[in-house]
């Protein structure tokens, strides 16, 4: 990646995205899937496989589609150029609707002291529309219209979008071959219908963030009755990372599978290099609008006041954040509680305001001016990410008084939003012992009325600085079994460090791993489709497709590159792990061949032992078959 | 690592241990705690820690000590040399016990035969004791002794071992301090005493798996009631690794947490890797006897017959193999059931016997013989790890008839070798979902009997091959909760190829993370005494201490330097991810700070926000310390 130097290349005439982010994944194609109005298109991936080898029995493979993150970075067809932004699919509906009105200017002073800066002009985002808002006494929310029984388009993509691995498992007759799962009381329907969608977002169930000044998103949906998401961090410091880097990290993030991006930087240029990564963005942006107003009072959490935050709102807002974390639970008399833990305060929005509300000796003016903050919300419908302030930051402080006294604060705060028509999730831990992990859904459930909760693994120890991928990759798994809507990605460097393009991909395919396991545990139809398509290649020795359908093609391939050549290998009828006597696949294969070819119907049944019979009178024709095995296998590769 | 050409390496007069294995971890010391006998000396890692720095209040940190299984590798007092191999601890113990003799010459023909081959001898190691042998009539199993009520040597040493942390948590006054976890009807009692050790040996809930042919074993026990365990599996295939390569493998795998070590080789002189593997080991050595046979018989298993399992048991029992995996519960009935499955047999050791018993159309000798394993069991104290033969090789077969079906006969089998006074425990899958974990254990802990269970993963989903170690250390982790008593490793090259050093090490530190989230979930006492003292270190910015307090303090380190230069950076009172101003940590340990200074005691009640009123009185003072932080944040780095 780049360094700080690299800031004017994005802005050079040949500045290109990364080249890396932009290969359609191998074997992939994106389709799109047209919904009742030739505007909705679902992207999906769909991975072509090879044919069954003759010797395993012949057949066709069904193409496996995957649900798709990558947008229209992987699509050949379209032309990426980053100082135009990404296509506005969105703008058609938005305007349909009749409920918004085109600003002559920004409405935030802040934002237009920035356009107004002639020394920022090399570092801006050329955007040539102006800012959409709510008419008076409009509400432009998704959860608006969803309780006035409207279904919009926003909907019906997501249903379709949501479906999709449904219908091919249904349309291949495979829906009862699959687990069912424990579904701890949400209610996942075998089909996901518009009007579902639309029922979950009005009973506040789900949420679909997506602000009318970011057109460009392909919308999305959480909720514990939908597949579980991922949201990746990316966004810069004071110590380094310049914008290029950032939309290279939200490019290479979404191809790998992240659902929403949080754009969390507090460093230089904050406002510029949001405009650049949401211009360029198909996923929904977060971001923790505290962060930047702290940057505009010097850091001096004391000087923070109400008006310059609501100005950073509005600001953000009209840029197109998709999505605010609000740390309006950290409620003065909360703070004391955290005095005796052994971790305090670990997050920097909770941190802030405890020190304001101390500073002060006043409740926190995010929870005081809530009904403000939830009419700018709605305005332009933008989603709350009620943020944990006080989440426990080590496992001696899971789940103490002061974690559980803001979760019930964030639930009366769920139905102020609630009663605003503004669409709310709730965020949670953090670092959690395992047999601790449940109660912080229950509870959540409980607390918050059932609005979709949004946690940061849980972590389920602490003595693994270097690995938090994975110690918090088993927590959010679980989690997200239990009931989790959406996973916040960690990377190897927590703690450590910021982390790199590796350490993204990394936390993301970990996250996947979470998300779908829980997706499998939960028993969402269709989702064991694709494990299925992959362990039917793994077996039938089709390398290439175990790679391809796996959640990250390059690494497999070169992870089995390294101990087996190359090209003969990937055809050959065994692995390196066992070498070609030793392969139980061939051997159960083998079995399998036997019993089709002898007509016999294999029913495991009490008269087993009889049915082996038949099988096993050809001895001497398996015999045969190993010789024949033998002789192949001296020279070790077998072609298909 | 080496290539195969290095063989020789390992003979030569200057062979060497591979360096980067027998360097202590940084800032620890090997200890020894002395038992009733000067012979027992149990290692532990004692972590020493850097005092709190003043202006977090300046107190002493006690140094953590850690279960301890890198062995006399990491005692640099200790002489290493391959050649000669490891001393042998229980030598005395096993001697003063009476029950066994040394025999003249080895009982197995083969092995008899690899002796007297000459050109072998390049290869061989230079063993010069014989091997011991139950006198007739005896049984010198760790079980026999326990069920006659004998604490043995090796009994009281485990106690030690596994009664390290609480006795330290104990007299730090901090057990009460920590979580009590959810046992799931274990009996996790507070002390681990010798008797405790013998009780659950004598139950069959614990095993020690320690042959009287490898007396360099420091003893250890695998059992729900102790700290879960994990292996790691090392082995040459036919297509690569050399001896040395193995041994490398051994030594590194138990550096970073391995306790005990399996060695799967399926390549050539599996005889003579073997010897040098068991006599360079401090963990117990485990093996799949059957796969040794099936080289007997070229690869053919029709092949195979008792005689020549027989006789490998016997040599590989000489040898000092601590525990055997017999695949006894494949029965003819089973097979068919496998037949429709998505991926068949996938167990190397179940697949060669499922077609032994189809050729044949005769049971499974190993389950025909299994009285007579019992008996050779015995003579040596090998341990029985039932092997799954029919576990599940993708989410799509798990928990099926195949696998529960010969889950029964392990149970059956478990009882014959109990009344043997043969140690067993028993193995498991392999592929499940989530939400189908516990159904798992529960059925082992009543088909079985409560004997231990052992398994691999499972992993949780199909779909991210390259990624294996994160999907299977998500069930690993949650099926330790469960009661799983050790977790077999699984390397990111799982279903791709070979493991190498790096696959070997991220196994391992992955099995550690699961295994020690499953101890904390299961409250055992003493296990949080490392997350807290990591954690205390992280709040108070001691780096240094974080690192070393990890499962991994070299990656720890070397991920913080990427993004922080090195030596400023590591006292700095704040980190790379957000930098000075946003530290939340720096931020909360203020408001502590400033109680501490006011002499306010902060008791989180009703009365709280009275007491905050004190504490935020000396607003002024804050704003001085303020200042004083920006002041000195001008240079950025402060030193402590």
């Amino acid at each position: 990646m780049g360094s700080a130097s690299d800031i004017n290349k994005i802005l050079s005439e040949t500045a290109q995205v990364d080249e890396a982010s932009i290969q359609p994944l191998p074997n992939s194609e994106k389709v799109y899937l047209e919904g009742s109005d030739p505007s909705i298109q679902v992207p999906v991936r769909e991975i072509s496989l090879a044919d069954t080898p003759t010797d395993f029995g012949g057949e066709k493979n069904a193409p496996v589609r995957v649900y798709d993150t990558s947008g229209p970075y992987t699509d050949p067809a379209v032309t990426i150029d980053l100082r135009k932004g990404l296509a506005e699919v969105r703008t058609p509906w938005i305007e349909a609707r009749g409920d918004c009105e085109v600003l002559e200017q920004n409405s935030s002073v802040f934002a237009n002291e920035r356009l107004d800066a002639p020394e920022l002009a090399k570092l801006r985002f050329d955007l040539k529309r102006k800012p959409r808002r709510a008419k008076a006494g409009k509400n432009v929310s998704q959860l608006h219209y969803a309780r006035q029984g409207i279904i919009t388009p926003e909907m019906e993509y997501i249903a379709i979008r949501e479906n999709m691995a449904r219908a091919a498992a249904a349309e291949q007759g495979l829906l009862e071959r699959q687990h069912e799962g424990e579904s701890f009381g949400a209610s996942i329907p075998k089909e996901i219908t518009p009007e579902f969608v639309r029922s979950e977002v009005a009973r506040g169930r789900a949420v679909i963030p997506l602000n009318i000044n970011h057109p460009e998103v392909e919308p999305m949906i959480i909720g514990r009755n939908f597949l579980v998401k991922i949201n990746g961090n990316i966004g810069n410091s004071a110590l380094g990372s310049s914008i290029e880097e950032e939309v290279e990290k939200l490019t290479w993030g979404t191809r790998w599978g992240a659902d929403t991006v949080m754009d969390l930087s507090t460093g230089k240029n904050i406002h510029e290099t949001r405009e650049w990564i949401i211009r360029n963005s198909h996923v929904p942006i977060g971001t923790v609008p505290i962060y930047q107003a702290l940057e505009k009072v010097n850091g001096v959490a004391e000087d923070l006041t109400w008006e310059i935050f609501r100005d950073t709102l509005i600001e953000q807002a009209e840029q197109g954040v998709d999505y605010f974390t609000i740390h309006a639970g950290v409620l003065l008399r909360y703070v004391p509680l955290t005095a005796k833990r052994v971790t305090g305060i670990v997050s920097r929005g909770g941190s802030i305001m405890a020190k304001w509300c101390l500073a002060h000796h006043k409740e926190n003016f995010l929870y005081t001016h809530f009904d403000e903050i939830c009419d700018i919300m709605k305005a332009y419908d933008v989603t709350f990410s009620l943020g944990d302030g006080l989440r426990p930051g080590s496992i001696a402080d899971g789940n103490d008084e002061a974690q559980f006294g803001e979760l019930e604060t964030l639930g009366e705060l769920t139905k102020i939003a609630w009663k605003h028509d503004v669409q709310c999730f709730i965020e949670g831990p953090g670092h959690v012992p395992m047999h601790m992990i449940k109660e912080n859904m229950d509870k959540q459930i409980e607390e918050c009325h059932e609005a979709p909760f949004y946690t940061l693994g849980p972590l389920t120890t602490d003595i693994a600085p270097g690995y938090d991928h994975i110690t918090s990759g088993i927590g959010a798994a679980m989690i997200g079994w239990y009931g989790c809507a959406m996973l916040c990605y960690v990377t190897p460097k927590e703690h450590l460090g910021l982390p790199n393009k590796d350490d993204v991909k990394t936390g993301i395919i970990t996250y996947k791993i979470a998300a779908h396991a829980a997706d499998l545990a939960k028993g969402h139809p269709g989702a064991q489709l694709r494990d299925d398509a992959l362990s039917k290649a793994r077996f039938e020795f089709r390398w290439e497709d175990q790679f391809n359908l796996g959640l990250d093609p390059d690494t497999a391939r070169s992870y089995h590159d390294e101990t087996l050549p190359k090209d003969s290998a990937k055809v050959a009828h065994f692995c390196s792990m066992c070498g070609p006597k030793f392969c139980s696949m061939k051997i159960s294969q083998e079995v399998r061949d036997y019993a089709a070819e002898n007509g016999t119907e294999i029913t495991p049944l009490e008269d087993g032992e009889e049915q082996i019979v038949k099988m096993i009178d050809v001895k001497a024709e398996m015999e045969q078959k190993a010789q024949e095995f033998r002789e192949q296998g001296a020279e070790i590769y077998s072609k298909v």
